[in-house]
């Protein structure tokens, strides 16, 4: 009997597209006007979702102030109100595309989750795109 | 040729968290405010999903109209305006978290759904938090 | 040069709609399954709006961050996950009508802002109910 | 390391819903107010979802400019503000239900689509009625 | 102590804009797609507002319950699954574009309401497109 | 019979909130993570109202293809994908908070806009932060 929990979050952060490897031209040629050195932003909506069996003396999952908790700590702490290119390690030399990033916050969550618990992430850098992100 | 046919539909309901087994002390260290002897609430909404065949004379998977009336008869008319603890059976002796009550109407409506149709049911306690179950 | 600023917010509560001057009869006549003595519950959302000129060092109306904090310590923290009916003393006689918790929000908060903003208060019972008062 | 891409779209159409091999009389029973000879309409909501490996230059599963764009020229340019029965050749035989609707959109990007690609259609007929179609 | 109560509803028509005092040409030219002599549709998403004192022994300005009955009633029973050009007298001669709509529809309503309560009504074509009339 | 018309757009832009008379400390106080000087970004969601007669031949207030086409060559092309304090010469001295951006789209739509037509703008920096300013 395996229900999945869902909890939702948000952050605000500023990024651009970029690619070290290649020309500034050819960074504006693929990735237009997100290329834009001096960086645009988001609101980012996460979900993040446990699938798993129902504990028989909590009626839980995964007690949700406790997924709540960590999602402040390991993801709103860290991505809320950052540049993710200048002050994330993880994007250093990753393009912080909707894809890369919903896979940094899948790997960040990943260990501290019970390994019981299928994870699952879903990312919102607008409202009209998404990405989602299961580990596999 | 399988299409998933999904129907929101909404109930108003009162709920404590609570386990009867444990003291009230316990109760409210693990369930926290959701412990309230007096209950608190919730707008509940429900996504119903049906998967299967494309009936070839209709376009229907599942007439919508049927599945409507179906959640309401068997959903909203027992669960809409009520104190789930107090006032449904099923919670006398369970728990209801938003876990344990997608399965409970998951198991009044399994039934009453043609067996060649998949049912999923979502529901969001909050607009935040929200749980799946699909009978696995 | 007059600007209007608002923040969302939320609480879930119980209630139940209820005359203590008429019969149980009729309380149940009037209000319907909204008088159900066991209670139903909804997920409030709740938005406050001020109204005033722009300070011209900050740039704001109001700080967003103070007026959060103010809606948490004096309405979340006074309405989430409770009985209205029950656990807060404006209702004792006064029945938790949308219209009437609307009346009670501004009354509790209009003392805490500054006399020159303007206060309008909206309260979403359900998606689809809400009420709205300014003061006036 | 695989991640589903999605992106929203929208339109606004007719329809009626009609099966040509029945009677006028049993269109109606069947499909009730849907079956208006004169017609009403929507705005459908369109999710695209692709589902792939993250290149690793772009950081993109597939370039969601080159998404968008597909879907205005393929999607939005041939059903947005159309009769879907009267102008669309895909509904001369087919009742345009939700259903049929979200198999055609998927027959027509499944070959503009890299193959790599698996993709799934989502589409909202009202805020409350969503069909859902990968190809199964 | 005035207070706005609001009730959501909806209802999906079909329609064409239109001036039968002009050429087809200059029709196609003003209202471009819109225009379609086959028409297109909507989801039309309609918000009823009203004004007024708070009647001491109910708690209501306005009970939801019969404002969303007469919703039902003089405005989903007339417009819903309709095409408004061909089915309402309304729009024999006017059209009917949300601006007219929406007069349309405060028109029908403000006799059937108490006149001690001001009327609002706000009507969404798309998300995107809506507009309010207060019959001033 | 005045009618007001409302059209949604939306722009994606990164900002810091930032007084250049005032000293980094004291930014960082007042501000908070809003003065991080690597930036964070929004997604700002925009309503542009306009408020007049209805016009007899079309039945339009203003030509919502005609508003649309004006906001995103005045206000999207500006604003979209830009540092709102590096790129845009009205926050060169004037701190980009919500209640300023607002003020200044006014500005920039105000004359672009028929003189009969009442303007009036909303601004959605997240979700649950927003303002609104009419020109008063």
């Amino acid at each position: 009997m395996k229900v999945t929990v869902s909890r939702k979050a948000h952050f605000n952060a500023a990024h651009r597209l970029y690619n070290a490897d290649w020309s500034d031209a050819r960074n504006a040629i693929v990735f237009g006007k997100c290329a834009n050195p001096n960086y645009h932003g988001h609101n980012y909506e996460l979900i993040v979702s446990v699938n798993g069996e129902i504990h028989p003396e909590t009626g839980f999952v995964m007690d949700m102030k406790v997924l709540k908790k960590l999602i402040e700590n390991e993801i709103e702490e860290k991505f809320d109100h950052k540049n993710l290119n200048e002050e994330l390690k993880e994007f250093r030399t990753l393009n912080p595309t909707a894809e890369n990033i919903v896979v940094v916050i899948w790997n960040i969550l990943r260990p501290k989750i019970d390994d019981k618990l299928a994870l699952s992430i879903t990312l919102y850098e607008t409202p009209r795109n998404f990405v989602e992100y299961s580990g596999e």
